[in-house]
């Protein structure tokens, strides 16, 4: 799986983005550090051009701009249209009615490869109840495997909670990565970064469910890198793309913990 | 009033913003570093949602986004329903008709708790002449103490004129902080994040006008503090998130240099 | 040309924004680092009044907004009607037609005093075939000298060509630039960037083949003397805006790579 990490440069896959403006320059920096290319649209006159010459669709609803609402959903079904790998952020999904409201519109319209939230967002999706402030995860530690399993198997793609412990299911395998830092949390668009990664490694993958184990151990391992000396935070997020740039096979290899995670209980 | 500090990270606010597409990232990030959690929004269909749901409201009138110029109103008058404690950064008030218009606007039709602005864009809303270019302000380092005050009073509200000198009073109280660097007007987006940093303090602060001493300190007293190699200006706005996330009472004891300021004549 | 780093600095230009979600804050903070002052807005509300005062406008057609659209266009024919010097960024015109529709528009509705684009937009704007990803350049290193020579003949305006080797031409000189790095690919907005530069020294120079000289040449000499140390893509970017603070005249006399080119065949 960590092949993907040339591949993805090799490639240079075109991740179109509609995403929020809070985080979208990281998310552009990101998917280059990959090795993949950003292209940000705001623009309903250039859907159907655009997503045809990408390589996968990223829809992050982060800031909710109203004359955006469409949009997403113009691209996802855009995305299906052209058989394009289209991934889901649902930022803060269950924050409000219109939040709530449009991630069922784009689950309802369109077919969704991957879907990345934190743990309290994929809970949501999953119909259950949710502590969650703003768009910010409540997340005790607790196992995941089960719920993202389910709601993997009921949406039917690939589910990504990210949490101290990230959980990856299809619907059938569970992966776990328990790399990372509490540090994270203290800069803005690490989920939706992930979220970048996902759709940069999407088109590079055999398997859909690799994509978003990658993704999401980037900046999981990135982050615990990143961490090594506990530099403060500004300094963090500038050694959080320094690793993303330089990361390689080996370095995953010798510090990636990820675990293919058997349900103890099956219902 | 330090003991805001820890306070903030006790309370973790959820920090509402209407903000610009310049500074919008650095702000999310500056209220992350000081322990308060960043809501960004430009959505007209959750305002009472998001608003009912959040710590306080910060108002900033940046980039002037046509399509969002009633939403700024509506999330003022939303703030004012649920008592959420609601701050306006004024950016260029006095650069445009438009600016201007929005601002008298928004001042008619919301109660605020605190205006924070540069010195000529708080003369401005005191209805004095004002020298400024652009949305950057003229500051000659003379006394700001009077028309602040001036101002604070006929708005009712905290007022905090950032310049050479800060100046912050309620329209009693007088604070003036002298720390600093002229560097951090060589960043953009340093007044923004001001304003955030007093929008994290607000929801914790027993007194309006400690939440905006503090915030308006944390931003300079940082900026001076990252400032001590004399590094050049990439490294210093790393530096200055590094200071904000490190900051404690001790280092405010230390370098801060807060002054309970005597008009020396009253009208 | 070299003085024009000092003269920025001692004029302080206004450097009007109609540009892009992505990189506002880097050209923002770009314009700033070189001595100028940047202004962004996205109001049809304030256009007369903001361009009057402006030094300069920037026009970055970048995320391609649709409620943007015709702001671009009001913004630029305002910009020559106060005779304020306007320059284009065509991002990505050649990715979609509503690109190219509205370069189109631009073009023959705006008299631009400097056009800058990768080496693929400049060709499809001179009606070449073109190769290219998304907003990316396709640049095999060829000499680009002729068509951006045509191109500048063609629009009567000042034409760069970024790449490998930067290409500058009024129609008449040519000048190329050999400084750089590939590492500058890496990080998203240095071509935004360098758009804001030469908007930032446009109303400092004599002759606007300067300024779009100058600007070009500070970020690809800066993007070199970063890259020195071979840092990774977080600590370059950091280390970028440090060199672009600090450049001055002896810098430039040492390690600038200007060449007054001949162009071998006329035709």
């Amino acid at each position: 799986m960590y092949k993907l990490l040339k591949k993805v440069k090799e490639i240079n896959p075109l991740v179109l983005h509609y995403t929020n403006n809070v985080t979208i320059t990281d998310c552009a920096n990101t998917t280059l550090a990959i090795g993949a290319s950003p292209l940000m649209s705001f623009s309903y006159e250039e859907v159907d051009d655009i997503v045809k010459v990408s390589s996968s669709v990223v829809i992050n609803i982060g800031t909710m701009n109203s004359e955006l609402l469409d949009l997403y959903v113009l691209a996802g079904k855009t995305a299906n249209k052209y058989n394009k790998p289209v991934i889901l952020d649902p930022v803060g999904v269950f924050a409000t009615k219109a939040r709530t409201d449009l991630t069922n519109k784009l689950l309802n319209e369109v077919k969704f490869d991957v879907i990345r939230g934190n743990i309290s967002e994929i809970q949501f999706i999953g119909g259950l109840d949710v502590k969650g402030k703003g768009v910010d995860s409540f997340d005790d530690g607790s196992d995941a495997s089960f719920i993202v399993k389910e709601v993997a198997k009921k949406l039917e793609c690939v589910v990504v909670a990210s949490g101290k412990t990230d959980v990856i299911s299809d619907g059938d395998k569970i992966y776990k990565i328990s790399n990372g830092t509490p540090k994270l949390k203290f800069i803005t668009g690490t989920g939706c970064m992930s979220t970048s990664l996902i759709g940069s490694f999407l088109p590079c993958a055999e398997e859909k469910i690799d994509a978003a184990v990658m993704g999401t151990l980037v900046m999981s391992l990135c982050g615990e890198l990143a961490n090594r000396e506990n530099p403060s935070i500004g300094s963090f997020k500038t050694r959080l793309f320094d690793e993303m740039f330089i990361l390689n096979e080996d370095t995953c290899n010798k510090y990636g913990k990820i675990e293919l995670a058997q349900l103890k209980f099956s219902l």
